[in-house]
């Protein structure tokens, strides 16, 4: 079966309609390449696209768009609310199809190092693709901004990965890497009051003791007058949905509440959804090759 | 999103390997078919194809396929086990993806008429196709077989749906129809008394009382000291997977057994395994457009 990424960069550009068309043209029309969403905020001044594709089909899309952005976007006069270190601001790959951690993260390097050698632009690697533990974080990488850059990158301990030692006069610098797809799960649970959903999210969260890839917090549906925890999944290979599911259930028993439904927001990877068909038939020995969906998709 | 529909025709010939090449080649290197798999038998002298893809693609290799049977089975020289009417035997159509059963059935039909008129072939169409309650069920329709068929055809109620009124010479007639993919689904039990399987099996299916579209039997693994309800689901958008699950869960609680895990035997459509994580997960409002490799399709 065809080995598929994804990958979803985000650009600090988010006013100018002409710039981001160019930089979106650039995953248009290609075979292999396909374009699911792109957006923008005003505010951020900021688009974040999302395509997927074959792997290097894809990273020569990413190159392309990543020269655009480059050429054409100008830290020194940028401004917005969302941080950002240069023209383009992070790029992530996500492996989707028939691929492992291990080879997003050999193309993402391979894309840092082409980048860096074409465009003359420093790269930090992050997350999975990170050199170092204390690069992993996107924030802590981040931090100082496209403003404090200069600075940031003459001390011995935050030298770049590929590319020139010091930021682009005008494109900064850009931050490269794996990780997995991320899945927005929520729990509604058949009460109004935030305190209880607040508390599960406490410990089911990886944070507060709970699941290791999760992040959680308590959100009001005002308008349905219930609650919710509402969850990230960083790595649903590892935390499951339906362990995520079954743990916020026990806990919700605690408090004498019972769970009202679930609710994916945006995409999810079909793997995430037929682990859980799995788990709750026990099914023994299945292999994704028997969904007959995947045997078209080649 | 693309439609797609399988096709599994059934061919009278298992022993000549370049008649059964021939018609296989029908199904290879055509842009929007795949040929999913194809196996023969000596004993039943007969050729099983599946494939799938786009109806128009699929729909002109399936009448291909089926002028090269008509050109070189000879039905008055065939000898086999299974049961045959003519040198195609049976024809079903199957939706898969973004195509409804009466889109199907429509296929079914042009298929029907066009093969009825370019190989003067009579055609009788069954299942959801059927022009007549009493033609639904393919047993009755194949009843009396090839070498009865000239006989069978001149009563009125057995007129041919489309083409001649009497069978054609070598090929007889065809049975052409749309119908649901079948889920082959088993549920393996903490027992080894085949006789608690066959009374679960004979409370869930439909001819028991159970549930409208459920066959099932109890079924011994013997290397593994444990029983099996083994089901056949025909349409799991009406009987589905989990329903069948928590059945036989339920009824085997009666007997003081447990379940010891699920199994599904060959190919699954994904639409059935997301039904199953949408009831577990009590998911609201999902949309299969949200499973991520369903973007990546069209």
């Amino acid at each position: 079966m065809a080995k598929i990424v994804e990958c979803v960069p985000n650009f600090s550009e988010g006013r100018n309609p002409e710039v981001m068309e160019k930089i979106v043209d650039a995953f248009r029309g290609k075979p292999g390449v396909k374009l699911l969403d792109y957006s923008a905020d005003k505010d951020h001044n900021r688009m974040v696209v999302t395509t997927a594709g074959e792997p290097e089909a894809l990273k020569k899309a990413v190159i392309e768009a990543i020269g655009i952005a480059v050429a054409h976007i100008d830290l020194t006069k940028h401004e917005g609310q969302h941080p950002r270190m240069g023209a383009v601001d992070v790029v992530p790959f996500i492996p989707i199809k028939d691929m492992t951690m291990d080879e997003a993260v050999a193309l993402s390097k391979e894309v840092a190092a082409e980048v860096a050698e074409k465009y003359a632009l420093p790269v930090f690697l992050y997350e999975k693709a990170a050199s170092k533990p204390e690069r992993e974080n996107l924030a802590t990488v981040r931090k100082g901004e496209f403003e404090g850059l200069k600075e940031k990158m003459a001390k011995p301990e935050w030298q770049s990965d590929f590319g020139p030692k010091e930021p682009h006069a005008t494109a900064g610098a850009v931050v490269i890497g794996a990780r997995m797809p991320l899945v927005a799960y929520n729990v509604n649970l058949n009460t109004n009051d935030l305190a209880i959903a607040d508390k599960i999210a406490k410990t089911v969260r990886h944070m507060g003791g709970g699941l290791r890839f999760c992040k959680a917090m308590g959100v009001e549906l005002t308008d349905r007058g219930i609650v919710q925890v509402s969850m990230n999944l960083t790595d649903f290979t590892k935390t499951a949905i339906y362990r995520a599911h079954e743990m916020v259930r026990m806990e919700a028993q605690r408090w004498g509440v019972t769970v009202a439904g679930g609710e994916i927001v945006g995409l999810v990877p079909m793997q995430a959804l037929v682990d859980t068909a799995e788990y709750y038939l026990g099914l023994e020995n299945f292999s994704m090759k028997q969904v007959l969906e995947n045997q078209l998709m080649e």
